[in-house]
């Protein structure tokens, strides 16, 4: 091992384990709240000063992922290597490992979160259910998927894509001809997968350690709008006990046959079979903290950042019971225009009106789209923590409520 | 007001509120995660960069709290100052409110945490239950006091005591006698109150907005060992919902009465009147998050740390209902010897041992009774809940199990 523990960094009390995380963004930031009160301190790489968990954190490098000089001086010292997203060119990984370093997970295990392809190769490989696809390295593969699946293509950039972007869905023969020849030409390497009959998705989240400790959480249902995750439900509802044990299970064979460690989601396509009975295959997989998981943070005892950390660190798995029969988590998306009601007043606002809304943001300013917080509500009856979680989110978004809604009758 | 939102410190993002905390320790440091969560950051005055609190904050310039200077170059730009302690002089408080600062709570408040003799006054003059109490300024106003009370003395220094210091229980005449001589020769100041037989302790905690929002958490049943806070059970066990009600009645009111903002304590006696009632009277007042309000982290919707910062802004308060029926919060103090087997390792054990114990340490060094964490469990069955959490901290402390706990009991 390299150097454990030797950052002399104030930042780090002395003997207590030290996590290096490559990425600024909100899932550091939320690793940084988990870690501080486990009474340990991140060491961050961070691209600016002022990125969301660069704000949090007071042992922060500057410095560029794809760098591996830069990667290796945030390494330096630290009891173990992770990561806010999965961008890290996996030979500097693979280059910190050569020297000692700690680094969770691996790059034998993130190449399955890096490259669509390689993922369900290897996911059909150890038999687990992904729809039919094909790589598209020509314009004739791309043909003759279409006429495989009778035209039912969702055809993906094999690397780099998330939030819906990298994804297209071709209406015709045509289109797919054209999309391929020029995404092709400008060389995005591609894959295609047949589409499924979407009744809803789900997400099937796991902590695995080094040692080979698994801990499931209960399965969530997500909503995605445009591609976007905008809310997640735990436990998912309306799901059979079958169906979801199948899911969990599914969750941690992943992690073991794919050698994950830290925090495994499966994302999932919820179908239905020729007989009309439900059915799950895999959508994509991430390797870190993820955001239908932000639930665990006020709906379990032990929220996915805690247990990111400690299965880095590779400590013993916290308990994944839920706190409240119902957790719903809505996302704050930065509007189209941004309202002119500064967001500290909607949060004074939202905090008056739904006194039990769990309001994170990310210290993120606006942009259409963007990602800048979350909003958890819990409870017994799903239909009202819905309506709260979403209310509220809605109004951190739109500095106005949903329509409809009736702040006096919560 | 002075310069809001004037910081440019890359820590706080623009827009979001800046709060000021005057102080380094385990307050600051666990008001960090809940000022994060809530896309907020600390500004620390901090005495060392590797103080508790200073490890996890961005935004931390080093001074003396004692000094007008640095407390003044701390509040600056902020749009609250508040503190982990009571005491920074009052006088550099009322110089920053002259000159436009927003300090919460405010001297006139703080003055009644400060001072056990002035607080008493306050109370007794507003109707809240006080044991008989006394200036002691000559060892004859001692000995008037011993004989009023037939020996059931108390004996508190007005100022600075806590966690068990500058309280004496003299057993006899004399010794009260040479007691009150040395101390008030030392120039201590002093107050003597009749000793109450002692059934247990409470303790009522509200937070209280500038805007005159009040919201409480339910009572909990304190146990102290040698002054200092050992467990906290919430909601306090064995207490009819007649004095639950009236626990929580007098913390409102005298948070209003004294005007106190942010977070306020009111440590109660538990004792039998003459009738063999329960009864209560006030014993401490603390106005910041409280060692016996650890337990909301895990245990209530919004800790005490999330409301203390909700309060200093004068946000709207959040809810207070629990998530568990009970929650037991132990401290982990530093043991006479720290033992060999590094802290590191009793934290693995413990997560093997109690995966749903929640850990909390503070980055703190080990000494001799030095509070350096604690954890919270919850669940349904009190006992099995208490066994948890005393177990986990007793193996933090002492890297060994109570006597009789039997780890695979669990």
């Amino acid at each position: 091992m390299s150097g454990v523990n030797e950052v002399e960094h104030p930042a780090h009390a002395p003997g207590a384990p030290i996590v290096t995380v490559i990425g600024d963004g909100q899932l550091a930031r939320m690793m940084q709240t988990a870690a501080i009160e486990l009474g340990c301190s991140l060491r961050l790489l961070a691209g600016s000063r002022d990125a969301s968990a660069a704000q949090v954190c007071a042992d922060v490098l500057l410095g560029d992922f794809r760098n591996l000089a830069s990667v290796r001086e945030a390494a330096a010292g630290s009891d173990a290597i992770t990561f806010d997203h999965e961008h890290v060119p996996n030979e500097h990984l693979d280059e910190l490992i050569a020297e000692g370093f700690n680094v969770q997970p691996q790059p034998e295990a993130l190449i399955f979160a890096q490259d669509k392809l390689l993922m369900r190769k290897k996911l059909r490989e150890v038999g687990a259910p992904v729809p039919p696809f094909a790589a598209i390295e020509s314009v004739d593969d791309g043909l003759a998927f279409w006429d495989a699946v009778e035209g039912q293509v969702c055809l993906k950039a094999r690397r780099g894509g998330y939030d819906g972007k990298g994804v297209w869905f071709p209406g015709q023969r045509e289109e797919l001809r054209e999309l391929v020849s020029s995404l092709l030409e400008a060389g995005t390497p591609l894959m295609a997968e047949k589409k499924v009959a979407l009744r809803g998705e789900l997400s099937a989240m796991v902590a695995r350690t080094p040692s080979g400790a698994t801990q499931p959480w209960p399965v969530v249902a997500s909503v995605q709008e445009n591609g976007v995750c905008a809310q997640a439900t735990a436990p998912a509802p309306g799901i059979d006990a079958e169906l979801r044990r199948r899911a969990e299970t599914l969750s941690i064979d992943i992690a073991r046959e794919l050698g994950v460690t830290g925090v495994l989601a499966v994302e999932l396509f919820l179908s239905e079979d020729e007989n009309g009975q439900a059915d799950i295959s895999i959508n994509e997989l991430a390797m870190r903290p993820h955001n239908t998981g932000h639930w665990t943070q006020d709906g379990c005892i032990t929220s996915q950042f805690e247990q990111h950390i400690r299965a880095v660190l590779d400590l013993p798995l916290g308990a994944t019971n839920t706190t409240a029969p119902y957790t719903v988590m809505a996302n704050v998306l930065g509007a189209e225009r941004d309202p002119s009601m500064p967001m500290a007043d909607r949060v004074a606002k939202v905090m008056h009106v739904v006194p039990d809304a769990k309001i994170h943001l990310y210290g993120k300013q606006h942009r259409p789209g963007r990602k800048i917080g979350h909003v958890n509500a819990c409870g017994e009856d799903l239909e009202s923590v819905r309506r709260r979680a979403q209310a509220a989110a809605h109004f951190l978004r739109h500095a106005q409520w949903p329509e409809g809604f009736a702040p006096e009758s919560l």
